[in-house]
């Protein structure tokens, strides 16, 4: 087995461990450990709001979780003798829940999905589901099932949902300046259109003092991917995966966190997936150069074998016409959000409110994908729900829907 | 085997037929046809450029096509006691090229991808590839190869890119009201942004005379995905598939056409796929009130158990960025560009041209997939290639690329 | 398309066309074309029994069937330059049913599977099932269903039973010396222990006279498979699987038929898979010296790419135990007779008879194991049914089953 | 995560434990343990040998193995409520290799596969194979790699190879009555045809003095599978898989050990898959009455999920014909051994030795099929080879393979 070259003690807080994460994206966050071109050796992590959410049966913690503090990131990890212009070669040779027992902390047996409120984080669907849900799951294996969600058990695709190595500072430059210029445009929009750096909550691994100040002022947010990969959200990323990342600085500086038990594509409720804390083993290599030989300047992967296997799938499609008609041209984000409604509507046939369907599709191992994005003007996504994860038949092949009650996710008091 | 419902003479222009079909979606072009609930029939379809585009080595034919006469269709084939408000279900039992010798006429043992000039019809990635280009692919049961694309083979996965039923009339007004509206926000855009009712060449089956006239001017063009389905080219809709559309005019009226050999997520070269004439087997059954007990007011499906096995991809990762760099919110259209623009770049690594690289990927089964869409301001897309469909290790972890000239594919002459 | 290079016109028997082919094996068999390498070719096939066998409701048609025309073979093909030593490659590139309108023969929209009666062939469980049963199945593109088997419902691996090239006559001589031997050990035993050469009903191409007489004396029966190929059911010969044969005489004289619609590993029914007349069109080339390259002296095959997906499998396991309790030494044939009679007694809680039991597990893609061969004294096999061909949930978590009448399938009248 | 029910010190030998597991079959070991029906619990495993087999270059303690002491298994666990006639429903929800740091036991990191001498043990192959030799695996998360089988890697199917419950006195009797008339038909071959019961290494849980003498003189051997399962091998009882085993004894008395990181269908080495010591989660339920309302008298299983994904194999056929060219009778263990020699002579010409091909083909995923088993008098088995196992294309299609030098494995010094 690896060696643990990042350690976490689930009963304390990310802030206060021995060897200090961080939570935000600069060049100049300090390795927390260095390892060898060839090293496998093992990367403990929290869950990404760092204990704060609980396994009980009321979203006011998602409701009221502070964003400033996400995400708990292991690392840096600088490889030795990796530089600008290299590719990180990095394979997940195994991830999992929180290994011992650590009282109530998400990744010891359990995990949990939410959907932020839209004055607080929002999500895909925030428009039609402003307020806060939450599902809690239980893993049994790689299984996971939830009190909340009754009828539903599948084989979860654990993954790194953050992964990337650390921006140059000519990078991050660039990410402040377009993001910032985005946020510009409508800087009072809610849920914002992006966020900007903020010291406020920042932790910087070892850093102190000025040179704290300094990079908690400058450092980028965690939440979108860019192209040092971060939080991308691929479920794929599972075990078996070989990623190429690219190096922008000495010793690339890989970090990771946000481990997913399983998650849909689109991680369409943002909070998100099924979150937990847990380990990642991984395998580390170099190849000199390789951004230019291979044309490379953001994240590349090769996904491993052994994804859950479903062989029947629910497909539902979306158009990108907007909820009130209007015709959008060739927007697949909204023709997305339409195959999501469509499945929400569907499934409430089968007795789900529409939160806990939302919930599902934001947990399950589905599928999403452009189907078209040519055909003027409309862009057409699909969503796949495989039936298996249902102990009940959800197609219209099989007669008409018994109505059940299936009672209610977790929601907000207020 | 299935008795012929609609035949199609492959030698003949498709207005030239004994029973003609149409290129426009209305409520009112007759029936060509009834069949009963519960029937398997054939149904024979013209490639959708009717024959203009040729085997060759010139993508004139390409640059010249005349978007005036898509799709050529096949039906309208009534359904008996279809009515609004029922789903019909439709079991795809088989399809396959054109299977008698007809001379030269795509599907005939060969199909075409093309990408289309700018100022003719424009396409994904119409930006970065103004012109018009071409691959003629061989057929070989179902594997596809081209002299234009060497090293590359792979097992396609037919299917429609076209089926759907007919509009009411509440509906396609509803079409034309917001396609118009958004023509209307830039009417003179390059490539346009929506294509709005065209007399010319429509076809409208057996109607004549001011009948006629009156379709024409009113009907929907068919090159979006809408509710009735329609051109939603999605890849999956292959053998063994069972969709259900919602019916919105009595009998349902079932048109299709547009047949793939095989085609990525997207069918991002536009033109597209591989596209064949051919034959298509069905069996339609009606679901009384489907619409309603599902809540379906668009297509479903349950895709077939043969899409060909591969088990090692290639991935590429894109987000919401401009080329120019500028940032934008949660566009998963934009992210997809990206995403094949990566594995573009990263293919002439290996020999290929650009734009060869571009064909390939609207061609083979590669899939498409919204990854993140809620981790602002970055949508995740990523895109999966087959590594198999390549007769050399196309991975980095396979050492530095052999730089082997690979030819081109067929361009356009001026 | 391939060009047919070998027709079968399926209204006449296979001894009146106007090609001959043959059902036995001999060097001397003239071939009846010949192809190049590198060809692709289109060949027609009988069913092996030659049309005798009906689409009704009675299995006297398969108790009194004449084992002694079996197998009507397509061929001999020459391939051009093959010459002892080398290895023929065949990539199968597609098969089907009998594509045109051709009375009720096999393969034209239907098969059938039966089990022979003891004293007329037999099969595997034949001191079980003593007497002759049918089913006739229904294509829908490549879904089979059967009148006689209510509630099974799978997608089919199209194959082809019997491919082979010609033996040597050192070979042959070989075959017949080993098998006659085996059948000296018990010569009056029902069902025989193996077929000898047997000139009644032999065809043999288009020798006729002293020289038929001749071969028709020494030629090899085509019932088992041998180290040419030949009769060796593999249910995963299908669509896209490339075979390496090895070349024993000059030109290779490849030859085939038997299609199968589908089969379940085992071929357990013996008259057996779903039986079918159709077409398959083959690319062959020639690897030069490659017996010895790859030290091969029987086939070696890649299966193709399209095999149905499933991803729920209800297992049985059997040991090497007989039915009356005596131990046998790791018998791997009787541990998965054991498991295909825990299989047939399972299903028996479902309604069928034991004989519709026998027959979905002939004909459906059930997969075979060597489970464990090595723990003295007993194998352990293994059978896996796919849990989705039948339209209820056939495992024990699903509660008790119901126990339907599920008919009977068609039998023999005495 | 799961609670440990049954906990083993890997620096301890098994009978050192402070709660002592067995190594014979017999309805009076007592329970270890007792667990409630629903309940989810975690048991260690030691590896089979117990620690005797070492990480190292030297095949002398596979030669010198005391087989008297397998298989260390940890149990029996009593369900509670389990009466005979029930059916014990296991999921195996992980299972995986030793968690902790323990020196240099098997699964701490590695394990082997070894192959046994003929007059030690003995295996599939023996006649060819009479010497003992070892391979030795790093683990890599779930990839397994060894220094002495270079150019492999393969993604492991983790399974105990030994799961069951205990047997009824009258199951017992008659285990030991028809396997000792087996042995008493060639009493001295070796390896010998089967194991009588053994007192000597023997345990039994906690029993002693007199109970002990008699349950140890009467109690099977674990080595083979039964009607109780036991000794299956089955490599597809990986994660996920949902078991039915009969109960024949109050508290049905749930044993299991011989946990496998990988093995080949057949696990033709006998000693055989990838061996290693540790952990398995298990939930475990009732079902009243089962044995007789699905009519099961032996184990039937639901495989899970996440098996690997391979999509191309490379695949031989065997006949039941001797080395020596005698042909037998539908005798698939035969059939079996020839498609395992055919693969062997193929793989020596990429540069294996015939012993280290034996070993791969035992860890390896390769798939075993009963091909066809009615085709008189030939059996036709076929063993699968997924090929991305190898760091090079070892198919004919490739080219004539490059002779490399692959070293050697383990072999012993006498």
């Amino acid at each position: 087995m690896p060696q643990v070259r990042f350690a976490v003690d689930q009963a304390r807080r990310f802030a206060d461990q021995d060897v200090p994460g961080h939570n935000r994206w600069h060049p100049d966050v300090p390795p927390a450990v260095t390892v060898r071109p060839g090293e496998e050796f093992r990367v403990e992590c929290r869950e990404w709001f760092d204990g704060t959410i609980h396994n009980d049966d009321s979203a006011d913690d998602v409701r009221d979780a502070d964003l400033s503090m996400v995400h708990q990131l292991s690392g840096p990890i600088a490889v030795e003798g990796a530089e600008p212009g290299d590719l990180l070669m990095v394979d997940i040779l195994d991830l999992g829940p929180v290994p011992q027992e650590h009282g109530p902390v998400a990744g010891q047996g359990w995990g949990y999905t939410g959907v932020f409120a839209r004055d607080n984080g929002g999500g895909f669907l925030t428009d039609r589901f402003p307020n806060a849900y939450k599902a809690v799951w239980d893993f049994h294996g790689q299984t996971a099932t939830s009190r909340h969600l009754p009828g539903v058990s599948f084989t979860g695709i654990a993954h790194p949902g953050l992964m990337g190595t650390a921006p140059s500072p000519e990078l991050l430059s660039r990410w402040n300046q377009r993001e910032g210029d985005l946020i510009a445009t409508d800087p009072d929009r809610v849920p914002p259109l992006a966020l900007p750096p903020l010291p406020e909550n920042a932790l910087l691994g070892s850093l102190s003092g000025d040179e704290f100040d300094r990079v908690a002022g400058e450092a980028a947010r965690t939440a979108p991917p860019r192209e040092n990969g971060g939080n991308q959200d691929i479920k794929n990323l599972s075990r078996g995966t070989r990623v190429f990342y690219p190096v922008f600085v000495p010793g690339a500086k890989l970090s990771l966190g946000d481990l997913h038990f399983s998650q849909g594509d689109g991680e369409i409720t943002f909070c998100g997936a099924i979150e937990m804390g847990g380990f990642i083993d991984l395998h580390v290599d170099v190849i000199k150069g390789g951004m230019r030989t291979y044309g490379l300047e953001s994240p590349a992967f090769i996904p491993g074998r052994v994804e859950p296997r479903y062989s029947e799938y629910l497909t539902f499609a979306g158009l990108s016409v907007t909820d009130s008609g209007e015709q959008r041209y060739l927007d697949a984000t909204l023709a997305y959000r339409q195959a999501c409604l469509h499945a929400i509507e569907y499934l409430t046939k089968f007795g789900y409110t529409p939160e806990q369907a939302y919930l599902i599709l934001g947990a399950a191992p589905i599928e999403g994908r452009f189907s078209g994005v040519v055909d003027i003007p409309n862009a057409c996504a699909t969503l796949y729900i495989p039936t298996a994860i249902f102990d009940f038949d959800p197609t219209p092949s099989a007669g008409p829907p018994e109505r059940v009650d299936r009672g209610q996710c977790a929601v907000s008091s207020g």
